[in-house]
């Protein structure tokens, strides 16, 4: 009988001895629906269907997952199958090769029992970075700050408070009064439907607005910092993140509003260089045809028409004023001097 | 009896001698369905609705209903209060006041039979308008140009060819062959429902994406050109646009892409020295909360999300390529030595 794994519990993902259940990302925010995750063939098909998404929470997922298979009967080789197919759920998220590189590298030197707390071990180290990289990127963000994100990085993308998020849900807590400009994030809507849903949880006001609006409130003052996630960084800081993200980069710059990227350190791949390395992954043409969300799914192009949709897109170290890690904030700076490689 | 209405044809607005009607834009791509204008109150309906949009269509509309309801029985008083309402159905579109208003002088000057071959005329005036137009721009383009665009400028924004997507269809017509990237253009998803439409009627090749997805097209080196309508020039070239242009303006002068801005000299408002005059129409949140289309309306964020609205946006002169008028193509240059006052 090899040993249990101890209850979890995060905003959207738990483990209560048996089973491992992830919430439905994409029944939010009118519905709370929570989906079995304990098989890895079912994960990789939440993780594929993005009712589990946001990069570190999907590196916990899979790497619990995995945990949970092998505390079954499967042969070895089977676990082995297993972890291969987790890793390849999704192309562009770094975090999900580390954390599945990690438990199998725990498999050939401690073996299965040693991947259950592994996998326990990555869950509260999870909640542990977050907390240190919402320390220090609050510490960037003063009273009266307008604030605006793309996408989601919150408790809905990791198992702690968040990333970029997070750092907004720690100044707030520490009772700086800001304003969230939330992009809806098209064409999955991430902002709109899911940082929205967090926001209110938390109570902080916050301005719902489309991607082509941000533009317009950086020009009329009403934004002091940009703050995103990071799905992967590369050695020199250029970083992918959810497509729209280098355009806002870009408005960043053209305004003169400080733009920063909160990540745990196991986004960064030292392997590759800079961002012309990253993989990006093309997703299905009737996402940006239409919608998809509790409704079930919409469409008002044409059904032929023609679609670019990558799920990321890369912003260069040059635009990015500084990269939030749990081991601390890296400048443009020291970005240049390649401080990322160091980790120092 | 008053004389009649000649019969009008154009891809988006008809009258058969007897009735005025417009092409419902709300249920494209999927269902062609015209609506009712001739009486002032439904066309002020249809306007404020959306159903007809774009400022150079809109005045058209506007004029050939206040010319209809000139044949009825109708009182001088209701004639004017008519026209009172036409010209607020939509407080940004300054073709729409122009039109009103030239209405206006005409009934004050020549009486109700005179009005209704005004009507006629402003039709047939925006047909040659946007010819002008087309020809002017179409020489901006190169063959094997990437073209990006943004909202729906083209057959459905005016009676003629249009604006901006006029230009690419002139140059199509020329045997330049073009690829448009469209600007899905939310909230109201002009270009992922009406240019997809218009571009596939005319077998031009198109690739449609979200508005956050710009950026890196451009960054690719994807786009060559961009191009967008105007709703209001002010004296220096300041111009609105539907939101999300002017971010389009800065993502395109980051990128050394050259920007255009396609528009009927009416368009210009010389009462107004900068953009800082144009005011801006704030729409209903619920359009952002979700879409509208043929399927109806769909909801994704909360439903008590705070929304920011604004239809259009202002994008300054000093991220203008050119602006290309009926009456020639403006460049910058031209724009700050004041010609667009001159007219020359």
């Amino acid at each position: 009988m090899r040993p249990p794994i101890a209850p979890l519990t995060s905003l959207s993902l738990t483990h209560d001895g048996e089973r491992l259940s992830v919430l439905d990302q994409r029944a939010l925010p009118d519905e709370i629906r929570w989906l079995d995750g304990t098989s890895p063939d079912d994960m990789i098909a939440h993780i594929r269907a993005l009712a589990v998404r946001g990069a570190p929470l999907i590196g916990v997922s899979a790497a619990l997952s995995l945990a949970c298979f092998a505390r079954t009967d499967a042969t070895d080789d089977a676990v082995r199958e297993a972890a291969r197919k987790l890793r390849e759920a999704r192309p562009t998220a770094v975090n999900l090769m580390w954390s599945i590189d990690r438990m199998l590298a725990t498999f050939r030197d401690a073996g299965r029992d040693a991947m259950i707390r592994e996998g326990e071990a990555i869950f509260h180290e999870d909640v542990a970075l977050a907390d240190r990289i919402a320390d220090h990127g609050a510490a960037l963000l003063h009273d009266g700050d307008g604030v605006l994100t793309h996408c989601n990085t919150g408790g809905l993308a990791t198992v702690g408070i968040g990333t970029a998020l997070g750092v907004i849900a720690r100044a707030h807590q520490q009772g700086k009064r800001l304003h969230v400009y939330v992009d809806e994030t098209r064409p999955l809507l991430q902002g709109g439907r899911l940082t929205t849903w967090e926001l209110e949880r938390m109570g902080i006001p916050y301005t719902l607005q489309t991607d082509g609006m941000a533009a317009i409130q950086m020009r009329e003052g009403r934004v002091q910092r940009v703050i995103v996630g990071a799905d992967r960084i590369a050695r020199n800081g250029d970083f992918a993140n959810k497509v729209g993200t280098y355009g806002v980069a870009v408005l960043a710059a053209h305004h003169g509003v400080p733009f920063y990227v909160a990540a745990p350190y196991s986004t960064v791949d030292l392997s590759i260089a800079s961002g012309a390395e990253i993989p990006i992954e093309m997703r299905d043409a009737d996402e940006v045809r239409g919608a998809r969300g509790s409704f079930g799914t919409v469409r008002w192009a044409p059904a032929s028409a023609r679609v670019f949709n990558p799920s990321f897109d890369v912003t260069p170290a040059s635009l990015v004023t500084a990269i939030v890690l749990d081991r601390g904030v890296f400048t443009r700076a020291k970005l240049s001097e390649g401080d990322l490689a160091r980790g120092a």
